[in-house]
């Protein structure tokens, strides 16, 4: 172990004041029914809909003690920073309120819930996981539990456990999975209560009805933000480069624009206006020239440009230049596929986006398919997909000007990271939550700590159902209750802050450089300690309220 | 500003004692001849050769104040994290010793000394950028005052603005620049004193005469490995990728070395290992594909690697190659280039090597060559070609094992970090001692701090001799005094630490997370302050005097 990550585990999270001693009131407010389609999903969810929400408060009174509960838990999906504080935060509250409870570990995500692979979480073992990084303690994994052959092995190794209460760590799908289980476990009589804890760097499980964020967010972007700010002055004293970063963060643009407001770049996209403006991948390449050529007027080559990873598919016309090709065009085709032979067969308006591909990346599309033939957006890197459509309008426009493009993709950095102060008391306290939440034989929620702008202790806990996070969409031809991801709010005020601020951003070298995550308690020139302050995102957001 | 740098800015970066107050005394050693060549270097540095060494040791009377001096400053070459703080050292002592003395930035780097494009550096301006990362307070630049109507415009910058010194931040090159400076003023009858200070995060300026480290290495090697670090816990959690990182530093591996006893990866290639062993890059594809089966042999589809940037070229039988194919084979070449038809007309070994080198990276070779047509090593993605190789070993081997590789490249990230608050005092010491050393009318030395392993006010400052550093090597034909770069040392510790532990790290997972940098006084679980703690490879080496 490092000599960081020893320190660090002596680190104690701090909790709200409902969640420090043993005392504490549960309190049910109104009934909360799902976001939308709520008819439909109460005949799927009979048991778990329309539940109220839950306040967790603090009590001077002293509750006693309860029985000793057997608990499962899982990490679901990709890492993210804090999981292994949710993991000591349910253990420790758990032997608190109900002292030689049992806590099994399941081995590597819902897997090993299905197949019974787990181990008995000690105090020792954790302990060399507290304040840590990573899900090694237990593993992940991105098996679902779907078909009933799923369902009925996971609700064996509940029934072989004895199991009071299962936590399911994980992203919006795991939770929607987590509800699911958490009905069947009621249908088949057993006694297994199921929570769910929001996990997703990539912040798309929030909700106003009381997830503020989800943990992994805040440290993760401060790494990326570390980062960038320490590019944007490396552009700022080379003077002859531009750093295209792609971030990541697929289906929503929170973290692109969390690092944006941290870093102040000259350019940072957001999927979500892209959609929203029915924009072009054309006019996204014009829109960056502009930017590029304005400031290489003003005698500056270089700059930094931020880009969510899910960009190209934000952008309406490839969706469907893609899906024509993959399921109309290219099943069919017969002898060699050359970027020409395809524009010819194209009808006229697809024509024109295929073409507006640069050519090197067009090519590179036909030549790189999946193996059931099909191309794959994903797999375009996004940054020089931009570049290359830069490139191409500096070009049509005969602008003579420097123009050096180096490329970065941050994802993998992050979601491993230690958990900064935030994520650290966060996810304990989450943890903590879970614990009361099954304690008291409550079922079907997600485990909530809100007022996170604050300093921890005035953090509120609670919870809210799970099904209240939940609409119908398409899945695979069905209609299916899932829960609502959570694009960026384009009336929200952290997108605002950009918008107010980018032009300026652009012309001028407004960079900031948030540094490396300090995670002793320090208090910035005012006198207030900043090492629990979460993300610029969060702020606004509260300050919106 | 972030809140980050307004913290930042009010820390005072701590000195020896010598440079503490306004006493000290300087003493002169032996001589110090050149580490080879020394009659050769005399002859082209007939005043700044065999120069005694130069130690500042403490002194309890105070010094007698002096004239104001006329003192400019370059950076010269790419970005280290401290450069700001020589400034702010050089400024600080200068005004302490020379009260009213004038600090004149040149813009740009060499290109700004030779325009003679400066700014006065003054209290207010440098505050901005106390213990701030970029090289952006003055700029930098990497022109070279090589031709005689360079050295004429820098004398006469050097001459219209009456400098008494000029202090070179620079590398090897740069150093070797500061030192034909120190001749050429001499010679012209300037006044002009010229002091060079030890930069690149790549450590290859280090010299047992007294450079421990060059400035800029710890804070960089550390932002690499806090995310390397996060990277190990990533492939220990989800079990299924091996990261491929490559590292900054081409003509020596001492990034990739430090970064490895940091964060104990699987697989640690060393270039300077490779070239004493004479290995091809089959060889080194080979090592690598039987860890990486032994690994899928337990069960581990997944580890970490470290590259080296400059690996390929550390690998004999392909500088041969290239240099046969750009000097021989390509030139005369007549219609297509194919990869067979190339393989064709090369002699037997060289074929053997070309053949080795994976088919898809041949034919991007071939592909993209600069504009004089020749073959870059220096473009190919070293990552890439180690993975294609590897890929190639498992496929001739018919091994089944599941091996996924994910690629990065830290490097910029780096190079504008804050600086550590290793380097935020170890820079602000080495201005302090090129203020001391100008004062002094003291021409062509280092700057230099020693016994760096210990608390900042037991380092002990001094200087060297910039041609003690130097030996003849051939550059564009003809035999040149410059200072000779310095590579892992094999027989030293640090690179014994890696060997004794390299098998156990590529069998077990011994990872260390080292964490982000922190900048706050903070005791390890013994007690001891490790806020100034520097790199390992730094301690390992104190260990071994």
């Amino acid at each position: 172990m490092s000599t960081f990550e020893l320190y660090r585990r002596q680190y104690n999270p701090l909790l709200p004041a409902s969640l420090q001693g043993t005392g504490y009131t549960l309190k049910k407010g109104e009934p909360m029914a799902p976001v939308a389609d709520g008819e439909e999903i109460a005949k799927q969810f009979p048991m778990t809909t329309n539940l109220p929400a839950i306040s967790i408060e603090p009590s001077t009174e002293q509750s006693k003690l309860l029985e000793p509960l057997t608990i499962g838990v899982i990490f679901s999906g990709g890492q993210a920073p804090g999981g292994h504080n949710v993991l000591c935060g349910l253990y420790d509250k758990l032997q608190q309120l109900a002292p030689n409870s049992k806590l099994l570990g399941f081995l590597g995500g819902p897997k090993g819930l299905m197949d019974n692979k787990h181990m008995i979480l000690t105090k020792e073992y954790l302990a060399t996981f507290r304040n840590m990084g990573g899900f090694h303690a237990i593993g992940s994994g991105r098996d679902k539990i779907a078909s009933t052959k799923d369902f009925d092995a996971a609700a064996n190794t509940a029934a072989v456990e004895k199991l009071d209460g299962l936590v399911i760590i994980g992203g919006d799908d795991s939770n929607t999975n987590a509800c699911l289980l958490a009905e069947d476990f009621i249908k088949r009589g057993l006694k297994t209560r199921v929570i769910g804890v929001p996990k997703t760097i990539d912040r798309d499980l929030i909700s106003k009805r009381g997830i503020e964020t989800s943990f992994g967010f805040d440290t993760s972007c401060k790494v990326y933000s570390e980062l960038i700010g320490n590019l944007c002055y490396d552009a700022l004293s080379a003077k002859k480069y531009w750093h295209f970063i792609r971030l990541m963060g697929r289906s929503a643009s929170h973290i692109t624009l969390e690092c944006g407001l941290q870093t102040h770049p000259n350019i940072c996209l957001i999927g979500e206006e892209i959609l929203a403006k029915n924009m072009t991948s054309k006019q996204v390449f014009e829109y960056m020239a502009d930017i590029i050529a304005q400031r290489a007027a003003n005698g500056k080559n270089y700059g930094i440009c931020l880009i969510p990873e899910g960009l190209i598919e934000f952008i309406p016309e490839n969706n469907k230049l893609f899906d024509y090709l993959n399921n109309k065009l290219l099943p069919g085709w017969q002898g060699e596929i050359t970027a020409e032979l395809v524009a010819q067969k194209l009808p006229a308006d697809l024509k024109v986006t295929f073409e507006s591909i640069p050519p090197t990346i067009r090519t590179q599309l036909l030549l790189d398919r999946d193996p059931h033939g099909n191309i794959a957006i994903s797999q375009i890197e996004t940054e020089k997909f931009l570049v290359s459509g830069v490139q191409q309008v500096i070009k049509e426009r005969e602008l003579k000007l420097k123009f050096s493009a180096l490329y970065h993709f941050f994802g993998y950095e992050g979601r491993c990271a230690a958990p900064s102060a935030f994520d650290s008391s966060y996810c304990y306290g989450l943890g903590s939550v879970a614990a009361v939440l099954l304690g008291n034989g409550i079922t079907g929620y997600m485990s909530c700590l809100k007022n996170l702008s604050e300093q921890p202790d005035k953090w509120i806990a609670g919870a809210i159902p799970l099904t209240s996070l939940m609409n119908i969409e398409m899945r695979h031809g069905a209609r299916t209750a899932v829960i609502q991801k959570q694009m960026v709010d384009l009336a929200g005020r952290p997108f605002g802050f950009l918008v107010v601020n980018r032009e300026k951003w652009a012309e001028q070298d407004c960079y900031q450089q948030p540094g490396p995550i300090q995670l002793i308690e320090c208090q910035d020139v005012e006198g207030r300690n900043v090492v629990y302050q979460s993300s610029v995102t969060l702020l606004e957001e509260a300050r919106g309220l």
